[in-house]
Protein backbone atom coordinates (compact mmCIF):
# COMPACT_ATOMS: atom_id res chain seq x y z
CA UNK A 1 0.00 0.00 0.00
CA UNK A 2 0.76 3.59 -0.62
CA UNK A 3 1.17 5.53 2.82
CA UNK A 4 1.90 8.92 3.54
CA UNK A 5 3.06 9.55 7.17
CA UNK A 6 2.90 13.27 8.36
CA UNK A 7 5.10 14.09 11.54
CA UNK A 8 7.58 11.38 12.57
CA UNK A 9 8.64 12.77 16.15
CA UNK A 10 8.72 10.43 18.90
CA UNK A 11 5.89 8.42 18.36
CA UNK A 12 5.43 9.09 14.63
CA UNK A 13 8.69 7.85 13.54
CA UNK A 14 8.78 4.30 15.30
CA UNK A 15 5.33 3.76 14.27
CA UNK A 16 5.85 4.81 10.41
CA UNK A 17 9.24 2.38 10.94
CA UNK A 18 6.57 -0.32 11.93
CA UNK A 19 4.57 0.01 8.38
CA UNK A 20 7.78 0.32 6.39
CA UNK A 21 9.02 -2.92 7.88
CA UNK A 22 5.79 -4.53 6.92
CA UNK A 23 6.42 -3.87 3.04
CA UNK A 24 4.26 -0.63 2.50
CA UNK A 25 5.78 2.03 0.73
CA UNK A 26 5.84 5.34 2.64
CA UNK A 27 6.51 8.82 2.15
CA UNK A 28 7.04 10.72 4.98
CA UNK A 29 7.35 14.40 6.02
CA UNK A 30 8.07 16.57 8.96
CA UNK A 31 8.13 19.80 9.54
CA UNK A 32 11.71 19.89 10.84
CA UNK A 33 13.22 17.34 8.19
CA UNK A 34 16.10 15.77 9.84
CA UNK A 35 13.59 13.77 11.59
CA UNK A 36 12.10 12.61 8.47
CA UNK A 37 15.03 12.25 6.90
CA UNK A 38 16.35 9.66 9.09
CA UNK A 39 13.55 7.36 8.16
CA UNK A 40 15.04 7.40 4.71
CA UNK A 41 17.70 4.52 5.66
CA UNK A 42 14.61 2.00 6.54
CA UNK A 43 13.70 3.09 3.13
CA UNK A 44 11.12 6.36 3.20
CA UNK A 45 10.94 8.17 0.99
CA UNK A 46 11.12 11.80 1.93
CA UNK A 47 8.86 14.39 1.17
CA UNK A 48 9.53 18.10 0.61
CA UNK A 49 5.76 18.87 2.03
CA UNK A 50 2.80 17.81 3.34
CA UNK A 51 0.91 18.03 0.14
CA UNK A 52 3.42 16.12 -1.97
CA UNK A 53 3.55 13.55 0.71
CA UNK A 54 -0.29 12.84 0.75
CA UNK A 55 -0.52 12.92 -3.08
CA UNK A 56 -2.07 10.00 -4.41
CA UNK A 57 -1.23 7.72 -1.17
CA UNK A 58 -4.07 5.12 -0.47
CA UNK A 59 -3.35 6.29 3.34
CA UNK A 60 -2.38 9.26 5.03
CA UNK A 61 -1.30 9.26 8.38
CA UNK A 62 -1.04 12.24 10.99
CA UNK A 63 0.86 12.29 14.01
CA UNK A 64 1.81 16.03 15.40
CA UNK A 65 1.42 17.33 18.34
CA UNK A 66 -1.98 19.38 18.73
CA UNK A 67 -5.04 20.89 17.14
CA UNK A 68 -3.91 23.97 15.03
CA UNK A 69 -1.13 21.45 13.98
CA UNK A 70 -3.56 18.94 12.39
CA UNK A 71 -5.93 21.94 11.52
CA UNK A 72 -2.75 22.96 9.56
CA UNK A 73 -1.71 19.84 8.03
CA UNK A 74 -5.30 18.97 6.76
CA UNK A 75 -5.24 22.71 5.03
CA UNK A 76 -2.45 22.24 3.28
CA UNK A 77 -3.19 18.80 2.18
CA UNK A 78 -6.56 19.55 1.28
CA UNK A 79 -5.93 20.74 -2.26
CA UNK A 80 -4.31 17.47 -3.51
CA UNK A 81 -6.53 14.91 -1.72
CA UNK A 82 -8.92 12.77 -3.69
CA UNK A 83 -11.90 10.51 -3.89
CA UNK A 84 -11.05 7.38 -2.25
CA UNK A 85 -8.30 8.01 -0.05
CA UNK A 86 -8.03 7.87 3.73
CA UNK A 87 -6.68 10.26 6.20
CA UNK A 88 -5.93 8.75 9.36
CA UNK A 89 -5.51 11.66 12.65
CA UNK A 90 -3.30 9.38 15.25
CA UNK A 91 -2.62 12.73 17.15
CA UNK A 92 -4.12 13.59 20.69
CA UNK A 93 -6.34 16.79 19.35
CA UNK A 94 -9.59 18.24 20.40
CA UNK A 95 -12.67 15.91 19.13
CA UNK A 96 -14.66 18.77 17.66
CA UNK A 97 -11.49 19.28 15.54
CA UNK A 98 -11.59 16.13 14.30
CA UNK A 99 -15.40 16.56 13.31
CA UNK A 100 -14.96 19.43 11.64
CA UNK A 101 -12.09 18.40 9.18
CA UNK A 102 -13.86 14.77 9.08
CA UNK A 103 -16.81 17.22 7.33
CA UNK A 104 -14.03 18.94 5.10
CA UNK A 105 -12.79 16.23 3.64
CA UNK A 106 -16.04 14.47 3.18
CA UNK A 107 -16.95 16.67 0.61
CA UNK A 108 -14.19 15.73 -1.64
CA UNK A 109 -14.68 12.09 -1.11
CA UNK A 110 -11.97 11.62 1.15
CA UNK A 111 -12.42 9.72 4.43
CA UNK A 112 -11.39 10.27 7.94
CA UNK A 113 -10.64 8.51 11.09
CA UNK A 114 -9.28 9.61 14.22
CA UNK A 115 -7.54 7.09 16.00
CA UNK A 116 -5.61 8.42 19.00
CA UNK A 117 -2.83 6.18 20.95
CA UNK A 118 -2.02 5.15 24.01
CA UNK A 119 1.38 3.53 25.12
CA UNK A 120 3.47 5.62 24.60
CA UNK A 121 7.20 5.49 22.66
CA UNK A 122 7.85 2.22 24.10
CA UNK A 123 4.36 0.70 22.29
CA UNK A 124 5.07 3.01 18.94
CA UNK A 125 8.54 0.69 19.14
CA UNK A 126 7.01 -2.95 19.78
CA UNK A 127 3.96 -2.32 17.83
CA UNK A 128 1.89 -2.62 21.46
CA UNK A 129 -0.48 1.05 20.84
CA UNK A 130 -3.75 0.85 22.47
CA UNK A 131 -5.22 2.48 19.61
CA UNK A 132 -9.03 4.67 19.90
CA UNK A 133 -10.40 4.60 16.54
CA UNK A 134 -13.29 7.08 15.75
CA UNK A 135 -15.18 7.25 11.90
CA UNK A 136 -17.26 4.83 9.53
CA UNK A 137 -17.23 1.17 10.09
CA UNK A 138 -16.33 1.36 6.47
CA UNK A 139 -12.54 3.68 7.19
CA UNK A 140 -12.36 1.19 10.05
CA UNK A 141 -11.74 -2.19 8.52
CA UNK A 142 -9.69 -0.41 5.69
CA UNK A 143 -7.23 1.13 8.56
CA UNK A 144 -7.49 -2.24 10.42
CA UNK A 145 -4.79 -3.98 8.57
CA UNK A 146 -2.41 -1.38 9.57
CA UNK A 147 -3.84 -0.44 12.81
CA UNK A 148 -2.62 -4.02 13.56
CA UNK A 149 0.94 -3.12 12.67
CA UNK A 150 1.10 -0.41 15.18
CA UNK A 151 -1.19 -1.58 18.42
CA UNK A 152 -2.41 -4.34 20.16
CA UNK A 153 -5.84 -3.58 21.67
CA UNK A 154 -7.60 -1.81 19.07
CA UNK A 155 -11.16 -0.16 19.39
CA UNK A 156 -13.59 1.25 17.13
CA UNK A 157 -15.49 3.78 19.61
CA UNK A 158 -18.04 5.14 17.21
CA UNK A 159 -17.88 8.17 14.45
CA UNK A 160 -15.35 10.89 14.06
CA UNK A 161 -14.06 11.87 17.06
CA UNK A 162 -15.22 8.96 19.17
CA UNK A 163 -11.57 8.08 19.31
CA UNK A 164 -10.37 11.17 20.81
CA UNK A 165 -13.63 11.37 23.90
CA UNK A 166 -12.20 8.00 24.27
CA UNK A 167 -8.55 8.97 24.53
CA UNK A 168 -9.69 11.99 26.58
CA UNK A 169 -11.29 9.86 29.13
CA UNK A 170 -8.14 8.07 29.81
CA UNK A 171 -6.47 10.94 30.13
CA UNK A 172 -9.09 11.81 32.67
CA UNK A 173 -8.66 8.23 34.85
CA UNK A 174 -4.64 8.53 34.33
CA UNK A 175 -4.13 11.93 35.43
CA UNK A 176 -6.97 11.72 38.46
CA UNK A 177 -5.10 8.03 39.34
CA UNK A 178 -2.24 9.44 39.52
CA UNK A 179 -3.05 11.47 42.04
CA UNK A 180 -4.20 9.21 44.13
CA UNK A 181 -1.20 7.41 44.28
CA UNK A 182 1.23 10.76 45.10
CA UNK A 183 -1.28 11.51 47.83
CA UNK A 184 -1.48 7.87 49.25
CA UNK A 185 2.13 7.39 48.92
CA UNK A 186 2.84 10.48 50.66
CA UNK A 187 0.50 10.12 53.84
CA UNK A 188 2.41 7.03 54.03
CA UNK A 189 5.68 8.37 54.12
CA UNK A 190 4.53 11.03 56.70
CA UNK A 191 3.12 8.81 58.97
CA UNK A 192 6.45 7.22 59.17
CA UNK A 193 5.97 4.28 56.71
CA UNK A 194 8.51 2.54 54.19
CA UNK A 195 5.79 3.62 50.97
CA UNK A 196 7.52 0.98 48.81
CA UNK A 197 6.14 -1.63 51.51
CA UNK A 198 2.67 0.28 51.02
CA UNK A 199 2.61 -0.25 47.40
CA UNK A 200 3.46 -4.02 48.01
CA UNK A 201 0.54 -4.33 50.77
CA UNK A 202 -2.40 -2.39 49.11
CA UNK A 203 -1.74 -2.50 45.49
CA UNK A 204 -3.29 -5.41 44.65
CA UNK A 205 -6.76 -4.69 46.38
CA UNK A 206 -9.26 -2.21 45.60
CA UNK A 207 -6.71 0.48 46.23
CA UNK A 208 -4.27 -0.56 42.90
CA UNK A 209 -3.75 0.80 39.96
CA UNK A 210 -1.59 1.03 37.26
CA UNK A 211 -0.36 4.33 38.25
CA UNK A 212 -0.21 3.26 41.91
CA UNK A 213 1.88 -0.38 40.66
CA UNK A 214 3.79 0.89 37.99
CA UNK A 215 4.91 5.26 38.50
CA UNK A 216 4.44 4.68 42.72
CA UNK A 217 8.09 2.65 42.62
CA UNK A 218 9.10 5.90 40.88
CA UNK A 219 7.58 8.18 42.85
CA UNK A 220 8.78 6.49 45.84
CA UNK A 221 12.60 6.39 44.56
CA UNK A 222 12.13 10.24 43.13
CA UNK A 223 12.65 8.85 39.74
CA UNK A 224 11.40 11.43 37.50
CA UNK A 225 12.61 10.01 33.94
CA UNK A 226 9.93 10.13 31.36
CA UNK A 227 7.34 7.87 30.38
CA UNK A 228 4.91 10.54 29.31
CA UNK A 229 5.73 13.99 29.51
CA UNK A 230 4.25 16.23 32.33
CA UNK A 231 4.07 18.54 28.98
CA UNK A 232 1.97 16.38 26.59
CA UNK A 233 -0.30 15.68 29.79
CA UNK A 234 -1.45 19.29 30.46
CA UNK A 235 -2.00 19.69 26.84
CA UNK A 236 -4.17 16.67 26.90
CA UNK A 237 -5.93 17.97 30.03
CA UNK A 238 -5.97 21.61 28.77
CA UNK A 239 -7.94 19.77 25.76
CA UNK A 240 -10.75 17.85 28.12
CA UNK A 241 -11.18 21.21 29.68
CA UNK A 242 -11.86 22.53 26.66
CA UNK A 243 -14.43 19.83 25.90
CA UNK A 244 -15.81 20.11 29.39
CA UNK A 245 -16.26 24.16 28.89
CA UNK A 246 -18.29 23.27 25.78
CA UNK A 247 -20.07 20.29 27.33
CA UNK A 248 -20.65 22.32 30.94
CA UNK A 249 -19.76 19.59 32.40
CA UNK A 250 -18.21 20.21 36.16
CA UNK A 251 -14.67 17.49 36.70
CA UNK A 252 -13.68 18.67 39.72
CA UNK A 253 -10.85 15.98 39.53
CA UNK A 254 -9.82 17.18 36.41
CA UNK A 255 -9.46 20.78 37.34
CA UNK A 256 -7.35 19.38 40.62
CA UNK A 257 -5.23 17.86 38.50
CA UNK A 258 -5.01 20.45 35.81
CA UNK A 259 -3.57 22.69 38.66
CA UNK A 260 -1.22 19.72 40.00
CA UNK A 261 0.41 19.69 36.65
CA UNK A 262 0.56 23.34 36.51
CA UNK A 263 2.59 23.49 39.60
CA UNK A 264 4.78 20.85 38.05
CA UNK A 265 5.16 22.64 35.32
CA UNK A 266 6.38 25.68 37.33
CA UNK A 267 9.06 23.90 38.93
CA UNK A 268 10.50 22.63 35.35
CA UNK A 269 8.97 19.49 35.25
CA UNK A 270 7.56 19.44 31.58
CA UNK A 271 9.92 17.53 30.22
CA UNK A 272 10.33 14.91 32.83
CA UNK A 273 7.32 11.89 33.94
CA UNK A 274 4.11 12.61 35.06
CA UNK A 275 4.86 11.41 38.68
CA UNK A 276 6.67 14.33 39.07
CA UNK A 277 3.34 15.37 39.95
CA UNK A 278 4.51 13.88 43.37
CA UNK A 279 7.14 16.52 43.42
CA UNK A 280 4.51 19.11 43.09
CA UNK A 281 2.13 18.00 45.60
CA UNK A 282 5.32 17.97 48.10
CA UNK A 283 5.72 21.22 47.68
CA UNK A 284 2.50 22.26 48.43
CA UNK A 285 1.51 19.59 51.20
CA UNK A 286 4.76 19.55 53.27
CA UNK A 287 5.15 22.30 55.26
CA UNK A 288 7.91 21.65 56.90
CA UNK B 1 -6.11 -20.82 72.02
CA UNK B 2 -8.61 -18.65 74.05
CA UNK B 3 -10.02 -15.82 72.30
CA UNK B 4 -12.10 -13.22 72.79
CA UNK B 5 -14.40 -11.49 69.76
CA UNK B 6 -15.47 -7.98 70.84
CA UNK B 7 -17.54 -6.89 68.06
CA UNK B 8 -19.60 -9.47 65.85
CA UNK B 9 -21.18 -6.88 63.41
CA UNK B 10 -21.01 -7.31 59.44
CA UNK B 11 -17.25 -7.88 59.75
CA UNK B 12 -16.79 -9.45 63.21
CA UNK B 13 -19.27 -12.18 63.38
CA UNK B 14 -17.36 -14.09 59.67
CA UNK B 15 -14.25 -13.46 61.22
CA UNK B 16 -14.98 -14.51 64.84
CA UNK B 17 -16.61 -17.55 63.10
CA UNK B 18 -13.52 -18.66 61.13
CA UNK B 19 -12.21 -19.11 64.23
CA UNK B 20 -14.54 -20.98 65.81
CA UNK B 21 -14.00 -23.31 62.77
CA UNK B 22 -10.49 -23.45 62.95
CA UNK B 23 -10.77 -25.12 66.80
CA UNK B 24 -10.52 -22.42 69.12
CA UNK B 25 -12.53 -21.15 71.97
CA UNK B 26 -13.94 -18.42 71.37
CA UNK B 27 -15.93 -15.59 73.91
CA UNK B 28 -17.57 -12.90 72.06
CA UNK B 29 -19.62 -10.14 73.13
CA UNK B 30 -21.74 -7.85 71.27
CA UNK B 31 -23.14 -4.13 72.33
CA UNK B 32 -26.06 -5.40 70.71
CA UNK B 33 -26.64 -9.19 72.01
CA UNK B 34 -28.28 -10.50 69.65
CA UNK B 35 -25.43 -10.27 67.20
CA UNK B 36 -23.31 -11.86 69.65
CA UNK B 37 -26.04 -14.71 69.91
CA UNK B 38 -25.80 -15.85 66.51
CA UNK B 39 -22.76 -16.89 66.77
CA UNK B 40 -23.50 -19.55 69.69
CA UNK B 41 -24.80 -22.03 67.26
CA UNK B 42 -21.11 -22.13 65.70
CA UNK B 43 -19.99 -22.97 69.46
CA UNK B 44 -19.04 -19.35 70.58
CA UNK B 45 -19.80 -18.50 74.70
CA UNK B 46 -21.49 -15.63 74.66
CA UNK B 47 -20.24 -13.17 77.71
CA UNK B 48 -22.58 -10.70 79.52
CA UNK B 49 -20.01 -7.90 78.63
CA UNK B 50 -16.45 -7.27 77.10
CA UNK B 51 -14.82 -7.61 80.68
CA UNK B 52 -16.17 -11.07 81.08
CA UNK B 53 -14.91 -11.84 77.74
CA UNK B 54 -11.55 -10.61 77.98
CA UNK B 55 -10.90 -11.93 81.27
CA UNK B 56 -8.37 -14.81 80.98
CA UNK B 57 -8.28 -14.80 77.20
CA UNK B 58 -5.00 -15.49 75.41
CA UNK B 59 -6.07 -12.53 72.61
CA UNK B 60 -9.06 -10.49 72.69
CA UNK B 61 -10.11 -8.95 69.37
CA UNK B 62 -11.62 -5.44 69.02
CA UNK B 63 -13.71 -5.10 65.84
CA UNK B 64 -15.71 -2.10 65.82
CA UNK B 65 -16.71 1.02 64.02
CA UNK B 66 -15.21 4.31 65.10
CA UNK B 67 -12.58 5.38 67.70
CA UNK B 68 -14.58 6.37 70.02
CA UNK B 69 -15.92 2.69 70.44
CA UNK B 70 -12.33 0.81 70.52
CA UNK B 71 -11.38 3.48 73.31
CA UNK B 72 -14.35 2.79 75.10
CA UNK B 73 -13.79 -0.90 74.34
CA UNK B 74 -9.90 -0.79 76.01
CA UNK B 75 -11.26 1.42 79.00
CA UNK B 76 -13.75 -1.85 80.03
CA UNK B 77 -11.17 -4.28 79.44
CA UNK B 78 -8.45 -2.64 80.88
CA UNK B 79 -9.22 -3.75 84.72
CA UNK B 80 -9.01 -7.49 84.10
CA UNK B 81 -6.24 -7.61 81.64
CA UNK B 82 -2.99 -9.31 82.39
CA UNK B 83 0.79 -9.22 81.76
CA UNK B 84 1.16 -12.18 78.77
CA UNK B 85 -2.43 -11.28 77.48
CA UNK B 86 -2.66 -9.86 73.59
CA UNK B 87 -4.99 -7.15 72.48
CA UNK B 88 -5.80 -6.95 68.37
CA UNK B 89 -7.89 -3.94 67.36
CA UNK B 90 -8.98 -4.90 63.90
CA UNK B 91 -11.39 -1.64 63.19
CA UNK B 92 -10.45 1.14 61.52
CA UNK B 93 -10.05 3.62 63.52
CA UNK B 94 -6.85 7.27 64.09
CA UNK B 95 -3.24 5.94 64.20
CA UNK B 96 -2.43 8.19 67.28
CA UNK B 97 -5.61 6.84 69.27
CA UNK B 98 -4.28 2.96 68.83
CA UNK B 99 -0.35 4.72 69.92
CA UNK B 100 -2.43 5.97 73.31
CA UNK B 101 -3.79 2.71 73.98
CA UNK B 102 -0.85 0.49 73.34
CA UNK B 103 1.08 2.81 75.94
CA UNK B 104 -1.46 2.41 78.65
CA UNK B 105 -1.83 -1.52 77.90
CA UNK B 106 1.51 -2.03 78.25
CA UNK B 107 1.85 -0.75 81.59
CA UNK B 108 0.01 -3.70 82.54
CA UNK B 109 2.10 -6.34 80.65
CA UNK B 110 -0.20 -6.60 77.73
CA UNK B 111 1.04 -6.51 74.44
CA UNK B 112 -0.96 -4.81 71.61
CA UNK B 113 -1.57 -4.65 67.43
CA UNK B 114 -3.43 -2.85 65.71
CA UNK B 115 -4.61 -4.62 62.14
CA UNK B 116 -7.14 -3.23 60.47
CA UNK B 117 -8.36 -5.23 57.30
CA UNK B 118 -9.62 -4.09 53.61
CA UNK B 119 -11.55 -6.58 51.36
CA UNK B 120 -14.60 -6.78 53.08
CA UNK B 121 -17.79 -9.20 54.37
CA UNK B 122 -16.77 -11.19 51.08
CA UNK B 123 -13.23 -11.25 52.28
CA UNK B 124 -14.27 -11.24 56.11
CA UNK B 125 -16.45 -15.13 54.96
CA UNK B 126 -13.57 -16.13 52.70
CA UNK B 127 -10.96 -15.49 55.04
CA UNK B 128 -9.67 -13.66 52.17
CA UNK B 129 -8.84 -10.06 54.02
CA UNK B 130 -5.76 -8.14 53.71
CA UNK B 131 -4.39 -7.19 57.22
CA UNK B 132 -2.26 -5.10 57.65
CA UNK B 133 -0.58 -4.70 60.89
CA UNK B 134 1.03 -2.26 63.66
CA UNK B 135 3.16 -3.49 66.42
CA UNK B 136 6.18 -5.38 67.43
CA UNK B 137 7.24 -8.67 66.32
CA UNK B 138 7.00 -10.67 68.89
CA UNK B 139 3.50 -9.46 69.01
CA UNK B 140 3.06 -9.68 65.19
CA UNK B 141 4.14 -13.40 65.10
CA UNK B 142 2.23 -14.41 67.61
CA UNK B 143 -0.99 -13.57 66.09
CA UNK B 144 0.13 -14.83 62.60
CA UNK B 145 -1.55 -18.00 62.64
CA UNK B 146 -4.73 -16.85 63.75
CA UNK B 147 -4.16 -13.42 60.92
CA UNK B 148 -3.61 -16.33 58.40
CA UNK B 149 -7.20 -17.53 59.42
CA UNK B 150 -8.54 -14.46 58.62
CA UNK B 151 -6.67 -13.22 55.49
CA UNK B 152 -4.35 -13.65 52.57
CA UNK B 153 -2.10 -10.68 52.17
CA UNK B 154 -0.89 -10.43 56.21
CA UNK B 155 1.98 -7.49 56.52
CA UNK B 156 3.47 -6.39 59.35
CA UNK B 157 4.15 -2.04 58.33
CA UNK B 158 5.63 -1.36 61.51
CA UNK B 159 5.17 -0.35 65.13
CA UNK B 160 1.71 0.28 66.41
CA UNK B 161 -0.31 2.94 64.36
CA UNK B 162 1.09 1.57 61.26
CA UNK B 163 -1.79 -0.55 60.65
CA UNK B 164 -3.80 1.96 61.10
CA UNK B 165 -1.87 4.84 58.67
CA UNK B 166 -1.65 1.91 56.13
CA UNK B 167 -5.42 1.42 55.73
CA UNK B 168 -5.95 5.07 55.72
CA UNK B 169 -3.97 5.33 53.18
CA UNK B 170 -5.21 2.57 51.02
CA UNK B 171 -8.96 4.66 51.79
CA UNK B 172 -7.03 8.13 50.13
CA UNK B 173 -5.91 5.92 47.20
CA UNK B 174 -9.53 3.68 46.68
CA UNK B 175 -11.52 7.30 46.88
CA UNK B 176 -9.40 8.96 44.44
CA UNK B 177 -8.96 6.51 42.03
CA UNK B 178 -12.96 6.10 42.12
CA UNK B 179 -13.21 9.71 41.21
CA UNK B 180 -10.69 9.09 38.25
CA UNK B 181 -13.10 6.50 37.02
CA UNK B 182 -16.19 8.26 37.81
CA UNK B 183 -15.09 11.15 36.04
CA UNK B 184 -13.88 9.26 33.00
CA UNK B 185 -17.07 7.77 32.45
CA UNK B 186 -19.15 10.77 33.06
CA UNK B 187 -16.94 12.45 30.39
CA UNK B 188 -17.01 9.02 27.74
CA UNK B 189 -21.10 9.36 28.50
CA UNK B 190 -21.57 12.86 27.81
CA UNK B 191 -19.26 13.03 24.91
CA UNK B 192 -21.79 10.25 23.26
CA UNK B 193 -19.84 7.09 24.01
CA UNK B 194 -20.71 3.86 25.28
CA UNK B 195 -19.35 3.86 28.36
CA UNK B 196 -19.26 -0.02 29.14
CA UNK B 197 -16.78 0.02 26.00
CA UNK B 198 -14.55 2.54 27.30
CA UNK B 199 -14.15 0.19 30.13
CA UNK B 200 -12.80 -2.24 28.10
CA UNK B 201 -10.64 0.02 25.66
CA UNK B 202 -8.80 1.60 28.74
CA UNK B 203 -8.86 -0.62 31.49
CA UNK B 204 -5.98 -2.61 30.59
CA UNK B 205 -3.42 -0.09 30.58
CA UNK B 206 -2.41 2.94 32.31
CA UNK B 207 -5.88 4.14 32.77
CA UNK B 208 -6.31 0.93 34.71
CA UNK B 209 -7.55 0.30 38.25
CA UNK B 210 -9.33 -2.23 40.46
CA UNK B 211 -11.86 0.75 40.69
CA UNK B 212 -12.58 1.37 37.10
CA UNK B 213 -12.57 -2.47 36.65
CA UNK B 214 -14.94 -2.96 39.50
CA UNK B 215 -16.79 -0.32 40.14
CA UNK B 216 -16.91 1.30 36.25
CA UNK B 217 -19.40 -1.32 35.41
CA UNK B 218 -21.49 -0.29 38.14
CA UNK B 219 -21.31 2.98 37.62
CA UNK B 220 -22.16 2.39 34.25
CA UNK B 221 -25.36 0.50 35.03
CA UNK B 222 -26.84 2.76 37.97
CA UNK B 223 -26.28 -0.49 40.06
CA UNK B 224 -25.20 0.80 43.67
CA UNK B 225 -25.70 -2.12 45.97
CA UNK B 226 -22.94 -1.88 48.29
CA UNK B 227 -19.45 -3.54 48.32
CA UNK B 228 -18.46 -0.95 50.71
CA UNK B 229 -20.53 1.57 52.44
CA UNK B 230 -20.60 5.49 51.71
CA UNK B 231 -20.83 6.09 55.17
CA UNK B 232 -18.34 3.60 56.55
CA UNK B 233 -15.61 5.73 53.21
CA UNK B 234 -16.87 9.42 55.16
CA UNK B 235 -15.84 7.34 58.34
CA UNK B 236 -12.74 6.40 57.13
CA UNK B 237 -11.69 9.56 54.92
CA UNK B 238 -12.95 11.67 58.29
CA UNK B 239 -9.81 9.64 60.20
CA UNK B 240 -7.69 10.62 57.26
CA UNK B 241 -8.48 14.25 57.35
CA UNK B 242 -7.87 14.40 61.42
CA UNK B 243 -4.57 12.87 60.68
CA UNK B 244 -3.80 15.23 57.76
CA UNK B 245 -4.36 18.13 59.78
CA UNK B 246 -2.38 17.16 62.98
CA UNK B 247 0.60 16.59 60.65
CA UNK B 248 -0.42 19.48 58.83
CA UNK B 249 -0.71 17.70 55.17
CA UNK B 250 -2.47 18.87 52.41
CA UNK B 251 -3.96 16.76 50.39
CA UNK B 252 -6.04 18.19 48.15
CA UNK B 253 -7.57 15.04 46.34
CA UNK B 254 -8.38 13.92 49.91
CA UNK B 255 -9.94 17.60 50.39
CA UNK B 256 -12.19 16.99 47.39
CA UNK B 257 -13.44 13.14 48.10
CA UNK B 258 -14.63 14.26 51.19
CA UNK B 259 -16.58 16.57 49.56
CA UNK B 260 -17.73 14.14 47.13
CA UNK B 261 -18.54 11.68 49.97
CA UNK B 262 -20.61 14.44 51.90
CA UNK B 263 -23.00 14.72 48.54
CA UNK B 264 -23.33 11.47 48.13
CA UNK B 265 -24.57 10.99 51.66
CA UNK B 266 -26.73 14.13 51.45
CA UNK B 267 -28.08 12.27 48.22
CA UNK B 268 -29.05 8.92 50.66
CA UNK B 269 -26.52 7.00 49.79
CA UNK B 270 -24.85 6.27 53.12
CA UNK B 271 -25.81 2.61 52.76
CA UNK B 272 -25.21 2.34 48.91
CA UNK B 273 -21.79 1.48 47.59
CA UNK B 274 -19.10 4.00 47.05
CA UNK B 275 -19.67 4.20 43.21
CA UNK B 276 -22.49 6.20 44.16
CA UNK B 277 -20.12 8.83 44.48
CA UNK B 278 -20.69 8.74 40.46
CA UNK B 279 -24.51 9.70 41.34
CA UNK B 280 -23.31 13.13 43.44
CA UNK B 281 -21.11 13.86 40.60
CA UNK B 282 -23.78 13.72 37.96
CA UNK B 283 -25.44 15.85 40.04
CA UNK B 284 -23.69 18.80 40.30
CA UNK B 285 -21.34 17.95 37.28
CA UNK B 286 -24.40 17.76 34.61
CA UNK B 287 -26.02 20.75 33.81
CA UNK B 288 -29.18 20.02 31.78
Amino acid sequence: MEIAWIGTGIMGAPMARRLLRAGHGVRVYNRSAEKARALADDGAVVAADAAEAARGADVVFIMVSDTPDVEGVAARIEPVLARGQLVIDMSTIAPAAERAIAARLAKLGTDYLDAPVSGGETGAIEGTLAIMAGGSEAAFARARPLFDLLGKRVTHMGPVGAGQTTKLANQIAVAVTLEAAAEALLFAREGGLDPAKVIEAIGAGAAGSWQLNNLGPKIVAGDFRPGFFVQLMRKDLRLVAEAAQTQRLALPGLALMTSMFNAASALGHDRDGTQAVADALDSVAVLK
